[in-house]
């Protein structure tokens, strides 16, 4: 976005919302919902997570995910993700989960996944990508709350026949509870 | 968006995809998918559907499902919808179907979900509301292929524990089949 865009909050004819309008040329920039995509891949009751390279929340450990774009399914999405931030081929047992984040306006969809092909590696947004033992998970250094909540969700769930998709929980079942950051102030975004 | 704005596709710095920007002012309108919400609302065995007053597809039976909002949660959007289109209050059961679109950028989160309270009727945006029961459906009048989808996956879990979700089917799996209709071209949307 340019320095010298310039935009304000009106209602649309005949609509019943503000929407957010270039002041200068009329365009009104629908601020929907984005869709997440990721997953819990696991192996040997190994859970792959990524650590990330980027912010928000570089250093700390999150799932395979982000968002899904123009002309993708939300597997192929989740697929894509594996590969870019894990260098893994995943296949998809099914959706473990949607998570609303209203604060953020994000609809997560995570899936229940498997290696295809053994290996994997950090893509260029991850600093390493590892397996942890559900013992070994380093809870302190999770990126995000929706991703202890799907890793919980994974292990009530690990195996078997897939249930059917969990929500937020309880503890947060609007996405709205801001994020604290060990080291200082809440952090956004999956 | 008003005639003079002038959009161009380029890739802006560290993305690697084409986004549609504003020629004159530089605001990148990324375009991503959207997220429909909607339900299959059940009472005793029969099925709610809305015969829609507005295009695409006036005049043809849909569930209650529209645009998620910003600020929603998924489940919070599928109930405003019900009450939007069908003036009726609903209790959701958990996530029938997550159904990907990419022919037109959407994923349609539909839930399972019953009567919460007796009673339904047209809202703005509906001709008429009725109940069917499974053979009396109109399936030759039905707006979109979604609709078919939803309708078929609730069929099968209509009631007990509910499921695992479904993706799209087979048939159209990646949802990208146009939607011939009966009377013209293909129709986009839900």
């Amino acid at each position: 976005m340019s320095e010298t865009t310039r935009f304000v909050r009106r209602i649309p004819e005949g609509d019943d919302r503000e929407r957010l309008t270039c002041a200068d040329c009329g365009f009104i920039a629908y601020e929907n919902p984005k869709v997440v995509v990721g997953s819990v891949v696991a192996a040997e009751a190994r859970v792959l997570l990524c650590r990330r390279a980027i912010e928000p929340r570089s250093g700390f450990w999150t799932l395979p995910a982000g968002y899904l774009e123009m002309g993708e399914t939300v597997a192929e999405g989740a697929q894509r993700e594996a590969w870019e931030e894990a260098r893994a081929r995943i296949a998809l047992d099914g959706v473990l989960a949607v998570y609303s984040i209203a604060r953020i306006g994000q609809v997560q969809v995570i899936f229940r996944a498997r290696l295809a092909e053994p290996g994997f590696a950090a893509g260029p947004e991850s600093l390493e990508v590892r397996q942890f033992a559900w013992e070994d998970i380093p809870w302190e250094q999770i990126a995000f709350p929706s991703v202890r909540w799907a890793l919980r969700a994974w292990r009530a769930a690990s195996a078997g026949p897939l249930p059917a998709a969990v929500l937020n929980p309880a503890e947060d079942a609007r996405g709205t509870r801001p994020m604290m950051r060990p080291d200082g102030p809440p952090a956004a975004g999956l």
